[in-house]
């Protein structure tokens, strides 16, 4: 009876007994993937696993080895130095961080779960490890890109839930990876479906004093704001290449994010207005309309009058990766083809319409300013 | 009876007769101001005033008669030239628009007044002409900048409509002068308080192909943003100057769009979340934290730890002109300390406090993040 009442009143414990209980409460944490973004997603959860005691002090983080041109193991070479010297150079993860190539080792504990692989990944992944993970495990995806299709987007978040068999949150943001590697004040959304529990517990994982993060309950506003950003970077780059201003370029960006949030409150009418002033919605959207990729290739195809191609720009600027933005518009004009609503949404089908060749990059303003 | 008919029956007017009617029905628009936004208005508007048949073909604009250093009178020179040589040089401003140097003169017959004046003229000018214009004339403000006094702001179309006592409404947005002289794609808000009539008419005489026009019902909401976006642009420059990064610009932004969103929605609950989606709203402030006096003031103010005062800095780069930003940010700090709501706004505070010396620039996320 003592030693039951011990067990349940924690007042009533030893110390030793209450530190045992206390180990087998906290959460384990596991990171799929570990690249850029994953490497500082590490760093991020793995100061403050050590802050926490809801937390194991370890995080793991899976890694898919390579060999350094060393001669070295990637994993070995993370394990050695605390450092992702391929994808993150420079920064120190955290002693905590133990690199794993054993996919399925590396998850096989933990009750909390980072997807942060890229996307195309994902889905082969999960395959991987249906079966293999704890039933009671959450996972947050932090994959931007999925994709698109006729009958609708198909949401990473709802790929890995259904595909692992546990529920599954999103953090999205105005995240430039390096910056936030550098310690560099930043933002970020949690969106949760309905365990808020859960969101709290992310939320304690992931915010430090330089990086504030907050939830709230829409996890597909939260992870189309992530995606469909990408379209209106494309127009965006389209009004820089042309020197079109700053109204012009402003106005795009307001439009475009007007347009982000009707096509996701048609795709899903839960998608709250309010999440689009979150730093998932517009302040993403300024950043990678700032900067990045998908505005400055798109940038490179209006200054050449589009008589560069997409495909030969991306060829040379990005040694033939694919821009999301482009293969996202393709996606996005698809769906509002099929449902007959291309007329609602003149922004994005311009974009699709100017990267395929069949409008002039100029069109952009001066097709929508005729709507 | 025949001729009652017929001047109740346009069908049955001569053309001559129609013609009459109809051009005492038109519209006349008169422009109070002549400055670089100022002229531009006259342009827009005088390019829709020749092609409606709801407007007089001419355009009356007020200038404040100036001695140019060729010795000609401005006036003069813009009757002769149709161009403001002095505040938008290269641009035709249309054969249709008339400057007048007599201020009770060029409003007595206008049924449309458009002010756009610097804000510390406003309340001169209307007192100038209360009483002296027609009694069912429609006003709309351009003026950005009004003043926020502790029992809170002064709203700019709330003294035009009490020192005129006619209806005022607001055109605000992503409206860097010079862009819209040239004719490159921008968008705005029309924010009426009730007429709706007349706010249609504000859009009809404002948008043109490359000038899209919106209206809201929500004056105080669209005036508001105009204002606070400021302050927030000055926070901007801080990041800038401080080089924290694209995401901790796009975060001051938001936390700053969000902060402008509430301020006013406490000062007047009839404000909509949805203007700030406008092109008063989110586009006006891209516009403004990208480029902007403001922004760069601020920046070099950061950049010198500090350490230069903002009435040096104004003095060097604008010539001892003082920034909106910063005297705005100072008359909200007024009102948020007065109503005991400094804490519901750290970035508005903290602009204030780091204007005036009391914090280090680098307060601005350092100090945010910690909240």
């Amino acid at each position: 009876m003592c030693s039951i009442s011990a067990f349940l009143n924690p007042y009533m414990m030893t110390p030793h007994l209450q530190e045992a209980r206390n180990a087998s409460l906290r959460s384990k944490v596991t990171v799929v993937g570990s690249g850029n973004w994953g490497s500082v997603a590490a760093k991020l959860v793995a100061s403050n696993t050590l802050r926490s005691t809801s937390f194991h002090d370890e995080v793991r983080m899976w890694v898919f080895e390579e060999t350094l041109p060393s001669g070295e193991k990637l994993t070995d070479v993370i394990n050695g130095t605390n450092e992702n010297v391929k994808y993150l150079p420079g920064i120190k993860l955290g002693k905590n961080v133990v690199a794993d190539p054993d996919l399925e080792n590396a998850v096989k504990d933990a009750n909390m779960l980072v997807i942060v692989t890229p996307h195309q990944f994902v889905e082969g992944i999960c395959k991987r490890l249906a079966g293999k993970i704890k039933t009671e495990a959450e996972a947050i995806s932090l994959v931007k890109g999925m994709e698109v299709k006729v009958d609708g987007p198909r949401m990473m978040s709802t790929l890995i839930s259904q595909q692992l068999g546990i529920n599954c949150s999103v953090l999205m943001g105005a995240n430039i990876a390096n910056e936030i590697g550098q310690e560099k004040f930043s933002e970020a959304t949690v969106g949760y479906r309905q365990n808020k529990g859960a969101a709290e517990s992310w939320v304690q994982l992931f915010n430090t004093p330089y990086f504030n993060v907050t939830s709230v309950q829409d996890v597909e506003g939260v992870e189309l704001c992530g995606t469909l950003k990408n379209v209106v970077a494309v127009a965006a780059g389209f009004v820089d290449g042309l020197e079109m201003g700053n109204n012009a370029k402003a106005a795009i960006m307001r439009i475009g994010l007007e347009e982000m949030k009707a096509f996701s409150k048609l795709l899903f009418p839960t998608v709250k207005d309010s999440t689009f002033f979150e730093s998932c919605g517009v302040a993403d959207l300024i950043t990678t309309c700032l900067g990045g990729r998908n505005r400055g290739v798109a940038e490179a195809f209006a200054k050449s009058g589009g008589k560069r191609s997409f495909d030969e720009l991306e060829q040379e600027l990005l040694q033939g990766q694919k821009l999301q933005g482009v293969s996202t518009a393709s996606d996005v004009y698809e769906v509002l083809s099929h449902r007959g609503w291309l007329e609602l949404f003149p922004l994005f089908s311009l974009v699709h319409e100017i990267c395929i060749g069949h409008l002039p990059p100029s069109a952009i303003v001066h097709q929508y300013s005729e709507h």
